[in-house]
């Protein structure tokens, strides 16, 4: 009875979401605005590459980000530091991913005709955002080399609901057991449509191709 | 009033998730089995960490596995490989952490009498299992560096709820932005009582005080 109940309720969860995230993503198209939502397990260094990405695309892109985080708004805080573009924290008090509702609450502070790129970090986990639209493009998934290659076999949908894999901290490939062939290949089985980079936050390696494919994305300057 | 709704159910099912893990408990304690719940973020090694310590422990202690994965039973495979121990995969088909009706089913398929020792592998995740008891006697949670240090702020109720904390993967700490100091410092802070390790599954280093430990955590033999 109660598993019953709760597929029930999650399901209109889960359709309430989806009819949200349709006005999001409205407002944004209507906006002109490009809007990628970045997944993660915890620490795969999701606002590490943000901040790279606003250190060097800050002057020619107006970009705005919306973080999630469970507790804090440190994420929040850190991007804050390292430009003066818009950062809106939202704080899902113990939930596990974002919903549609917070980021549309979020886009209110947040002047879409002055921006042309929207990031939106979600909280580190690599199974329930997944699930949930945020009006988002489309979502990109951060992979730390660190966390190994069996992930796309142990977290699938993660993979399918993902346009962009960005392979991160591949400075540490010398001391992990971690094939880099072995991920994309287990990933465009799952997902052949995948677009792939390997980056390293910390070297800076790999990033020009990242934020050179970034600027095709968005529209011309309004 | 979706949100209202929402709540309540997620109330009634900790509620129910709570009634079976006394059970489960209660199974465990009658048995003199003692049982640890393992988590963490994706890739921070709780997998290898149980190869690690079957293959130390196996002789000593009688100890079987219960895995938890989201669509697979990769773990369970793995683990089997290594040891002749009584391995049970529980799939849970998309939900982001094991509940206390898994593992009883689990545990029907497993003579309590014959083993001491009970590892209780959860779905890789940082926010959900923290919420979940599953009749455990502890969590015991997995921290890789290469998550960085900042984790304890960012998901302080799993580290409020466990009660050991092991920090994997140290011979990465020259290459990674994480002073393990500061995990412990900061993890402390929100649960003083946290008996700590610092350890690579990969060279070895530290888990001879890991394994020696939990000897001293089981029952004679039976």
């Amino acid at each position: 009875m109660m598993a019953v109940r709760t597929i029930e309720v999650r399901e209109r969860v889960l359709a309430k979401n989806e009819e949200l995230a349709q006005d999001v993503r409205q407002r944004l198209r209507d906006a002109g605005v490009r809007a990628f939502n970045l997944v993660s397990s915890p620490g795969s260094g999701k606002t590490t590459l943000l901040e790279r990405t606003l250190a060097t695309l800050g002057d020619e892109i107006d970009i705005a980000v919306v973080t999630g985080d469970v507790q804090t708004q440190n994420d929040a805080d850190r991007l804050a530091r390292h430009t003066d573009r818009l950062v809106q924290a939202v704080i899902t008090n113990g939930a596990c991913h974002l919903d549609a509702r917070q980021v549309a609450t979020a886009l209110e502070a947040i002047d879409l005709s002055a921006i042309q790129l929207l990031f939106i970090e979600n909280v580190g986990n690599l199974v329930c955002p997944a699930e949930f639209s945020l009006g988002e493009d489309f979502k990109a998934m951060i992979l730390s080399v660190a966390e190994g290659d069996d992930k796309p076999l142990k977290y699938p949908l993660m993979f399918h609901e993902s346009r962009v894999l960005v392979i991160n901290k591949i400075d540490l490939l010398p001391f992990c057991e971690c094939n880099p062939d072995l991920i994309e290949e287990r990933a465009r089985k799952i997902n052949p449509n995948l677009t792939i980079f390997r980056v390293s936050c910390r070297t800076g390696e790999g990033l020009d191709r990242w934020t050179g494919w970034l600027k095709r994305q968005v529209k011309p300057e309004k």
